[in-house]
């Protein structure tokens, strides 16, 4: 029998979107129609991305799964309408742009850039960064993204510290978690690369006490999500100089208001939300799998624990 | 008999010398003195730095090595006063430094950082980047310091092109040599790293013809030397359009002179010849490492073929 998917990743996304997922569903042997609206009774999986206002996912009776196309879930989990199993993206081409952002950026600011890309008075100051064996960095956040991230900057020669609420272990990389640990990663970061889900453990959790507990200049890489720092304290920690920059590509609201202080702060950078996205190819090779899974009864990839809020 | 070593590497740079040199010769079982000044027939080895004003070798009767400090040595190769084996300096420190340079730069280019950070009307312009498998980055020169570039490239998934004089073979990269090679190498290079050695062949390498032959809105980064591009023939390369950026961290003059067009223009970014440096401590094994070979009658290391120039 031919299952009923329903395409609700937005109708902006659905040209990107519908030549790989009807290959890839052909690839894994699915006989599958893709629309975008179909009755919803008779809907047998959601491909799905997220969006401010919450979904009723209630006349879906018969769904079998949600298949965000995202990461990230967080306007998913508390959704009481939803009863069906939830997935997130984890897809190759989103891992891979993440990495390159967090290095790229990492690179930037150990190497001081920034003071060669804009310098007005054509200042020759010779001032040759130490390695990046002296530069000690920390990584917030040890999921897919995280320890790629993590690893990448470690082969870079970077002293790697990592943390995450449950005890990873990587290979070159120093893991840490629980509270005390997070304070030692935090004493060490010259810079610190934020990539933790955006839950209620995690909202805040660079406050003015955690920003104080930086080394002085440190420099914040923020492409995980926007909550997870205090607005105010970054920008108090910022004009008293404890910490050195900031570079953030994700917000509370986005686009980042115009009038928002971050705009026209000397230290902070704004990326608009560009450190990674899903890749059409790679995430619908990930939807196709899911599927196949699912018909045939076998654990879902990605499966999001909506207790743990990821 | 104590070795009499003179360190005409530089007053300024004594200081830094000083202690890791002496620990570097002890370690390696060396009875030595080294000095400022010694009376030069005296003198049985000389560490070098090279400066614009050919010194003259003559005097120095009995040394047996030059021990340059720098990786280039185009000041010194042409001395015809210079009758001693001449090497080259190949420090772990230095290839980092360089490694952490370009893959800084050319990840800086490939995300297209400069737009977030001079972005004076506070644009929120969603354009994320391709992937780096899609970016295809040429590096000419595939020495100790290009090898390693192209590597570190490779292993951030950029397609890399390498090409040198002599064929070499890198895993993981294509790699061409010879005229024929040359044009292929460009054709592709979105991104063009130099790291070439300066030579008479090198002389002028990038020049109208050559920055044509990029693809259009090509970027370059040269920490290589200076001369290795046309200065003229890459202004009017980049006033059409055709180049895109040039970032340049080497001048066939340094500092750059203050009326340098480079300077003032809106395509160029000028990094004051911090790409990489010979670190004291680790070029210091070097160097006692080469007196020790040389008074073994052992081969010393990257000893510099005066005919090829490097």
């Amino acid at each position: 029998m031919t299952l009923k998917i329903l395409f609700d990743g937005g109708a902006d996304r659905w040209p990107d979107y519908r030549d790989p997922l009807t290959a890839a569903l052909a690839a894994a042997g699915i006989d599958a129609e893709i629309r975008l609206d179909w009755p919803p009774a008779e809907v047998d999986y959601i491909i799905y991305a997220p969006r401010d206002t919450p979904t009723d996912f209630s006349p879906f009776t018969r769904a079998k799964a949600v298949l965000n196309l995202w990461a990230g879930v967080e306007k998913i989990t508390g959704n009481p309408t939803l009863t069906q199993p939830l997935t997130r993206m984890v897809d190759t081409g989103l891992t891979e742009g993440m990495v390159e952002y967090v290095t790229g950026h990492v690179l930037r600011h150990h190497l001081g850039m920034d003071a060669h890309i804009v310098n007005p008075d054509h200042t020759w100051h010779w001032a040759p960064p130490p390695l990046a064996r002296n530069r000690p960095v920390t990584v917030l956040g040890l999921g897919e993204l995280g320890s790629a991230c993590a690893r990448a900057l470690a082969a870079l020669n970077f002293p790697v510290t990592g943390w995450s609420r449950s005890q990873k272990d990587i290979e070159g990389v120093t893991c840490l978690s629980g509270d005390d640990g997070l304070a030692r990663a935090l004493s060490t970061a010259e810079i610190l690369v934020l990539l933790l889900p955006d839950t209620p453990a995690t909202t805040n959790l660079m406050d003015a006490d955690r920003l104080a507990a930086l080394p002085e200049g440190a420099v914040i890489v923020n492409p995980g999500r926007g909550p997870l720092i205090d607005d105010d304290a970054l920008i108090a920690a910022l004009d008293r100089g404890h910490v050195g920059h900031a570079t953030l590509d994700v917000f509370r609201v986005e686009p980042l208001p115009a009038d928002h202080p971050f705009w026209a702060h000397p230290k902070v950078t704004i990326t608009p939300h560009v450190a990674s996205e899903t890749r059409a190819d790679t995430a619908s090779e990930v939807v196709a799998e899911n599927i196949r899974r699912s018909e045939a009864g076998e654990p879902l990839l990605f499966r999001v624990d909506r207790d743990a809020g990821y």
